[in-house]
């Protein structure tokens, strides 16, 4: 690699700091923007200096905004009551864009994983317990189905427990338009022992308020 | 989208102007550099900036260098008399890294594609004829064997021709430790098309210099 100049050494070995980018795809990228994109390299750098001074946590849910709160927190129309706790960012903007969910949010920036020094306090879960006394009525655990994102859910219903508030945790199963055949052992057991009784009689009855 | 915060936005669309990054992708990255890598993005954007500051073209075969002429240029330790024309900066590497060429280079940084505007002057081919008249004995076309390529070979070739350049292009065929059955059509194609006579009985003579 030393053929290369040392700010062309220095770029490709920036642009592998980004996530799933290796050697071969820094150097390509490199070039890229070099020989084909300098305004966009110059778009890039801007905008990184630009997202690391601007962009805080919400002091509600932790979610990136410019202000002191995000757009979702300070908005009156959304249910103070619900809070549903997602891992990323990006996982609001899942749930956001499926447009059935008015409650508010409360985002964990990642799942505890004590190997890798993450704990409560990088969860900031202080702000979350404080913001469950704020008259929320349900909390809805939407982290995701994986070994850290169970236990963090565990942990989370502990702590809704403890200061009164009802813990709730999303459904797993098999996926809308999946098929038996092609889905997971693990997701059949879920989708199996989180069945619900199919309502026969009584119209009025919801099928998902019984289960066995 | 409109979800995230607009310095967020503005990052998350900069990061798509990378090759081979998309939408899900670049708010993988984003997230990872606010969260787990501000560091990281600060480097990140300061190397844009310096590479774009500081590396320019060398004079004599293109590649990105700090000043007027690259290190292999400027080196005396390398045959004058050979030049080796290939598409990228990462070629050169590549070869460098095989160890076993001493000429020098002259780098293309793509290859014609009249299509996409790509032209002579585009590929610096003024440079090129000048620099095959300063004592060059032989020019390697190693361009790509895509049509671009060939097709930029072909051309290369007869303006050497004009000047009294011997061009010689590399070899196409089944690569080393490659196997035939895995091998596509085109390749065997090339293959036989270039195969070379076994020397049987002189030791003296090398098999690659008579061809059928």
């Amino acid at each position: 690699m030393s053929l290369f100049a040392p700010p062309l050494n220095r770029l490709i070995e920036a642009l592998r700091l980004l996530p799933g980018v290796g050697p071969k795809s820094a150097q390509r990228m490199a070039f890229h923007l070099l020989e084909k994109d300098r305004q966009g390299a110059l778009v890039l750098a801007g905008a990184l200096r630009d997202a690391l001074e601007i962009l805080h946590h919400c002091q509600d849910c932790r979610m990136y905004c410019e202000g002191d709160r995000c757009p979702i927190c300070r908005s009156s129309h959304r249910d103070e009551g619900l809070l549903c706790v997602v891992e990323t960012p990006a996982d609001v903007v899942a749930i956001e864009n499926a447009g059935f969910y008015r409650g508010k949010y409360f985002v964990l920036m990642g799942h505890l994983s004590p190997l890798d020094g993450v704990g409560p306090e990088e969860l900031g879960l202080d702000r979350f317990s404080e913001r469950l006394r704020r008259g929320v009525r349900e909390v809805i655990l939407a982290t995701n189905p994986t070994v850290e994102g169970e236990a963090t859910a565990h942990y989370l219903a502990a702590q809704a427990a403890q200061i009164g508030v009802h813990a709730s945790r999303i459904a797993h199963g098999v996926p809308m338009g999946g098929e038996l055949t092609y889905v997971d052992s693990g997701t059949l057991s879920h989708a199996f022992s989180g069945r619900h009784r199919v309502a026969q009689t009584d119209p009025g009855s919801h099928p998902a308020d019984e289960s066995f």
